[in-house]
């Protein structure tokens, strides 16, 4: 793991799939991080019952309620993370949450195309404004140098789906919607990492992979264990090399 | 102009800066084309003064109402070009309506998101479902093979700062919103061409360069005639070998 620690992480999105997963992994870690926030809409819902036990068996896993289009309760989960942290920063924060309606060119209409846009794009962009402070605070305050997840790092959950230079063809990947908003996504992580490099913010686009998910189905490639496997990996690796890319599970680089 | 004919053309957001420019120099075409239907919110206002002039000159220009975020308008304006065309289908349907509010990382809002989204990536789909059947027709129809704007394009007016891979830094090009639906509009483009070639429509993105309008200042490189006169010619020229790319104004290949 090249000496990688993640002091604290907080991820979006958190009670299924493979945001639940990488909490999973996150503390299955030899070095665990001392405060993972797992964060979803609906903490006590019938969905978060599989992070609700996990939680009550480790005290370092804190979950909140997360609705990432709005702003009351982001701001609101941003100030209970602030008090576990207690000025120390956070150094990573994956935006994983994110719908994918089936949409082809014909039947897409005004509103899938807001409401993907809203989940999948203005809430990656919510969330990181009100955690930035925090961000910022964590780079600052590392004694590592250079870009790491380690140190202070976005982590933006895109697609391969999103590359308009190697893009799989509508009848392959139906979503017009998803892939847009995905798309868009690519371009607020490049703006991020422009803006964010000199605070010490490394910023990613993350490809995970055809997941075996609810949104990957049955026939996807990878299982959820799998995918996440070689997304924690990356996360211990990457650095200024890959920074400000769109990156898959396996660290590789996908064209724009 | 290697042979090129545009019979038909509609141009959104025409009644000022490069639509209303692009209208101009169509009409004075050695040979124009029979048709031009150059679209505005508001025909009858004082912004389309100059429009409403032209067209008192030129029987072929057409001026429709239409509001690209409003689909009851986009239709009525798709039944009027029909009734036009009679039957013989619309050649080139130039999508070059778009708004550029200031908007940095940290002062971006959701609604200056969502607006910004609605008339720069939703407008130019609807618009484009809406005029789909007659550019198939005008495929159909034409005597002309393989892709080209004299048989059936679909032109989305993108811009540099779209670009994901040669992006301009955000001290440059402070648009969040703007470049994060044109991004988007750059993945639009490019499942349009997907889906739409085996129809015989080409389907580019289109950078007019850095123009002397309302939107682009009077700090700008070029006068609007100067970028128009450059996209006159990619018009005339372009074919299967830049379909589905993002060109600019001299039909050079910008990186997505």
């Amino acid at each position: 793991m090249s000496g990688a620690h993640f002091h604290s992480v907080l991820v979006t999105g958190a009670n299924r799939g493979i945001g639940l997963e990488m909490v999973k992994q996150l503390l299955q870690l030899r070095e665990p991080p001392k405060w993972v926030f797992a964060t979803c809409r609906d903490p006590h819902g019938g969905r978060s019952q599989e992070l609700r036990s996990l939680a009550s068996k480790h005290p370092c896993l804190v979950i909140l309620q997360l609705e990432s289009t709005d702003e009351a309760s982001i701001k609101a989960a941003a100030k209970e993370v602030e008090v576990h942290l207690a000025g120390s920063g956070l150094n990573l924060l994956i935006n994983n949450a994110g719908i994918m309606p089936p949409s082809t060119l014909e039947s897409v209409d005004k509103e899938d195309m807001l409401s993907v846009y809203r989940i999948n794009l203005i809430g990656p962009m919510l969330v990181t404004q009100a955690f930035l402070p925090m961000l910022k605070t964590a780079a600052k305050k590392s004694n590592r140098k250079g870009l790491s997840c380690s140190r202070a790092a976005i982590i933006n959950v895109s697609t391969i789906g999103s590359s308009i230079g190697r893009p799989p063809s509508m009848a392959m990947f139906p979503v017009i919607s998803y892939r847009c908003s995905k798309t868009a996504l690519n371009m607020l992580t490049r703006c991020q990492s422009l803006e964010y490099k000199d605070d010490g913010i490394l910023c990613v686009a993350l490809h995970p992979g055809w997941v075996k998910t609810e949104m990957g189905t049955e026939k996807a490639e990878l299982t959820v264990q799998e995918s996440v496997q070689g997304i924690i990996q990356v996360l211990s690796s990457i650095n200024e090399e890959k920074n400000s890319r769109l990156v898959d599970w396996e660290g590789r680089i996908v064209p724009w």
